[in-house]
């Protein structure tokens, strides 16, 4: 059967895998933050949990929750209704739907290389066949969109913020790649779950273009430290995809836990405090990008999110398992995040600032350079 | 596409069309219990909540509750280790996991006439084809299994306790079933949700079978009115099973929310509590097999679960319209649950006894006889 085929040949999700690291080891494999969740929102869940809001929710979820979404959207000058919107048991299940509901046999969907690796998973479990699109400097030109159109596209994936680059996708961008998806009538889905999660750059959200077929997805997780907590949503203008992906809600996660969704309403109001941890975020990126480039590595400096992607000039897979042996550091090997990543690694650096000096500190060791050269790395 | 047309033909579900009922209705409709979730599995997830059980656990779920649940099953003569356990969350995402994972387009999918209108929905969503098999007085004997030689049948799904009819499976048939399954290399896919809302038969779960590729899946949803909470479990001692399923999850729902299932751990103790609640169920079925037999409804007796399937003699959907429209009762209309089903309704009945009891009543009365006459039902 081609769907089990498909299955058994995916790798499980490094991840994952790494979750059980003991203390020693400094894990920037895992894509989670080391910070807890606002306390103002465990304690209304608590509340929830108290108040028997405890039963099925609408599939759609609770209109206080997608009220208080619709409201935060304008922030991203996306005008939006009720109607629009759908609570999904987080963003991962969200780009499942959204693929599900496009991709068959011998779909075609382009994605930006390096992609995050689940989207490439969940495109061939639906049937559908990956295209990656290379940029040039990590920025979009027209150029580069020809292999979509040269293989008849039909979706596009990006993440914006992207992980694993940290990309933030500039205006300019945008445009090319909307326009493309209008004259194309290609659908557009964007995942904007690290929104908040950005540097010096503005983030621009897909929800704000019209006149394109587009699902953008968003999510709790990252921004809120809420990973464990499966919230995320869907925000398309498209009545269509809100009926589909909600019918498909309905036969597959029912609705999201009820008393998280009640535990969230107040998001917005912690955004003012979220400022901190991202500002903990922006000083890990300057001191892993100042580390890395002394030792050779060559990272791209990321704009948002909390990863850093770092050419190592050798087989990632390889420089992974040195730095985990011999310095107790986890990284994820680039080889799955695209046809031409094979030397590359993922850093997660949602970590307290200490961990990420000691990171500095192993990672500066002259014995590793050494060890580098012997491995057959380029310097 | 495909797929697309198939997810626009399905109908919204009933059950959670019906959740925003008003207080003068009496809402036979939705399968949900009006009990509240057992508090000490409350208050130990509200200690999660405060003791940063916040993160991504293992997309199996987590190791204690794991083992709890593998305890657990010992109770129905099922042995089992870890590896045989994966939670997800809620079972209706369990169900769509064992059906994605096996159908492919053109797969017949064995059902037993009436069945659980997601099943049918689930198989032909995964590309599947539904294969309805008709039990003579509710009972499986060999000859019922024809239609699935016919249809070249490669999965069936039961539901022990049933989902609409109350059916609890006995041994007898559930030998003829699993034989059925290992001579002609069959999957079976049990869903158990119902286990231990059982009154007077014993219970006997598929999981206890050896020797056949088999699934079974469970919930705390119905049992503990834990229907928000979405937290479900399989049960497979078919490696690869728990392997694609967990595939799966890592590119769906990513892993269970965390402090739902470290909330549950301690499930197994409150079981005892839960005799009051199923106590309840009884009561109320058999206020209505009584009520609903002296108004010369046709009521299938039900030994589980706290549905009761009802032959109203004339469309259900018209039936269902009327009670609603003049008695304020909300009952669901049969006819998606099969291909002879139009004349039924399906009762839920997990109310407090007195809502039962005032439901009576209004159907008691002698006017609506009348009018069901009017309508053209039989008597």
């Amino acid at each position: 059967m081609k769907r089990i085929k498909i299955l058994d040949s995916l790798t499980e999700s490094e991840s994952l895998k790494t979750r059980t690291d003991n203390q020693k080891l400094i894990n920037f494999g895992i894509g989670d933050t080391a910070f807890i969740t606002p306390y103002p929102i465990i304690e209304a869940t608590q509340i929830g949990l108290g108040t028997n809001k405890t039963h099925y929710t609408d599939s759609k979820g609770i209109v206080e929750l997608r009220e208080a979404i619709s409201s935060y959207l304008q922030k991203f000058d996306i005008p939006s209704t009720l109607d629009d919107i759908i609570i999904t048991p987080g963003a991962m299940q969200a780009v499942f739907y959204s693929l599900f509901i496009h991709v068959e046999e011998g779909t075609k969907v382009g994605l930006f290389e390096p992609a995050w690796l689940a989207y490439n998973k969940i495109i061939k479990v639906c049937g559908g066949i990956p295209v990656f699109c290379s940029l040039k400097n990590n920025r979009l030109t027209i150029t580069a969109l020809e292999v979509f159109i040269e293989n008849d596209v039909k979706v596009i994936i990006i993440n914006n913020p992207t992980n694993p680059t940290g990309k933030v996708w500039e205006k300019k961008e945008l445009d090319i790649l909307v326009n493309y998806c209008k004259e194309n009538k290609v659908l557009l889905i964007s995942d904007e779950v690290y929104n908040e999660i950005v540097y010096d750059k503005k983030f621009i959200s897909i929800g704000q273009y019209k006149g394109i077929n587009s699902i953008v997805i968003g999510s709790f997780s990252k921004v809120f430290s809420m990973t464990g907590w499966r919230l995320g949503y869907i925000y398309s203008k498209n009545k269509k995809n809100i009926d589909r992906i909600n019918k498909l809600q309905q036969i597959t996660a029912t609705c999201p836990n009820s008393f998280v969704q009640y535990g969230a309403i107040d998001f917005e109001a912690e955004l003012s405090k979220i400022q901190t941890q991202v500002a903990v975020y922006k000083r890990n990126r300057d001191l892993l990008y100042k580390t890395l480039s002394k030792i050779n590595l060559k990272p791209l400096f990321p704009d948002g999110t909390f990863y850093m992607w770092v050419n190592v000039g050798m087989d990632g897979k390889k420089f992974a398992e040195k730095v985990y042996n011999d310095y107790g550091i986890v990284v994820v090997p680039g080889k799955p995040y695209g046809n031409d990543t094979q030397n590359f690694i993922r850093i997660s650096y949602a970590l307290p600032t200490e961990k990420v000096i000691r990171a500095c500190k192993r990672l500066k060791d002259i014995k590793w350079v050494d060890a580098y050269k012997k491995l057959g790395g380029e310097k």
